[in-house]
C-alpha cells in the first residue's frame, strides 16, 4: 500500500467553546470531500476513560495485559493501559489506518498547525500562547475588529454557515 | 527504540471451553516474568462490540470519523469503524506498543502456533482441523489416552495448577 502523509490538524479553544461541535462538522464536510478522517482527542479534564463495556477484552486488561484489541463486524477497539502515549505516538498509531486527515481536539500546547476557537475577549490571550493557527473561529462579533488588526489566520464568525466547508476546502488545499 | 520481534500465540477452543480464562492467567504468568503482553479477541459471537462510553469520542465516530483516539491519565482508547482489519493488520497495529508476546483469544483458523482447549470426546475434531497446535490443555481425563497416541503438542489437564506457568516458561523461550 502507498506510503500515505495524512494532513495532521488541530482544533483548540478553551473548554465549552464548542470544539467537539465544530471537529464533527468538520469530520463530515471532510467526508464529503471525499476524505478518511481519523481523530485524537485529550481526555485531560475528565480523568481517565472508562474501559470498555466489552467484558472478555475487559478481563485481559484486568489480567494484566498492556493493550487489547476486540474486533467484530467492521468495528475495531483497542485499550491501552498503564502507559503514557505521546500525541507523536499517537499519530504514529493512528497512520496504521492511512487516513488523510488527522484532526486533533485539544492539545493546544502541541505545535500542529491549528484551528483555534475564540468565545470572547477573555479568550485573546490564547492568541499570545497557541502556536501556528491557521484559522480563528470567533463566536463574539465584537472580537472581528480586533483578530482583523492581526495579519494572518483566516477568520471566520462561528455561525458563518459556509465557514465549515470553506475550512475543509483549506485543509485539502493543504495536503496537495 | 529496538525492534521487538514478539511472539504470537493463539488460545482456541469452541466456545464455554474456557478460552478468556486461561488468557487471563497466562496474561498473569507473563507478567510476572516480566514480559509485556497484548492480546486480540475477535468478537464472531458476540456481533458487534459496543461503542465507548466516552461521549465527545463516539460523537467523532458518528459524524463519520474512520477512528478516534481518546487519552488520558494513561489510558489509551482507541475505536475503528467501517473497516474490516486482518488479523494481521491488528497484529501490526499492536507492535507499535512494542509488547513482548501478542495473544490471540480465537481466530483459530489462523496459523500461528496455539494452545487448544478440548473439553471432550466432540471436540477431538479440531485436532484435524486446526493448525500448529503446540499445547493442548484437556478437561477431559478420559482424552489424555487419546491425546498421548499423537505425538506433538504438550499436554496438560486443565485443572492442573502448573500448568500456566510452564506454558508461560513455554512462550519465554520460544522468544529466545
Amino acid at each position: 500500500m502507498a506510503l500515505v502523509k495524512p494532513v495532521v490538524f488541530q482544533v483548540v479553544g478553551y473548554q465549552n467553546s464548542g470544539k467537539t461541535t465544530v471537529t464533527g462538522k468538520l469530520i463530515e464536510a471532510l467526508n464529503k470531500l471525499g476524505l478518511k478522517v481519523v481523530t485524537i482527542k485529550h481526555h485531560g479534564h475528565g480523568g481517565k476513560p472508562n474501559l470498555f463495556p466489552q467484558k472478555d477484552s475487559s478481563r485481559h486488561i484486568v489480567a494484566g495485559a498492556l493493550a487489547s484489541i476486540v474486533e467484530g463486524e467492521g468495528r475495531l477497539l483497542l485499550q491501552v493501559e498503564k502507559t503514557e502515549t505521546t500525541l507523536e505516538e499517537q499519530i504514529e498509531l493512528l497512520k496504521n489506518l492511512f487516513p488523510d486527515v488527522i484532526l486533533i481536539e485539544g492539545h493546544k500546547q502541541k505545535d500542529f498547525p491549528k484551528l483555534l476557537i475564540l468565545k470572547d475577549k477573555a479568550d485573546l490571550s490564547l492568541l499570545e500562547t497557541v502556536k501556528n493557527v491557521e484559522i480563528i473561529l470567533y463566536w463574539d462579533e465584537n472580537l472581528k475588529p480586533i483578530l482583523e488588526k492581526s495579519v494572518g489566520p483566516l477568520l471566520y464568525n462561528i455561525h458563518d454557515q459556509t465557514a465549515i466547508n470553506k475550512i475543509a476546502e483549506y485543509l485539502t488545499k493543504k495536503e496537495a
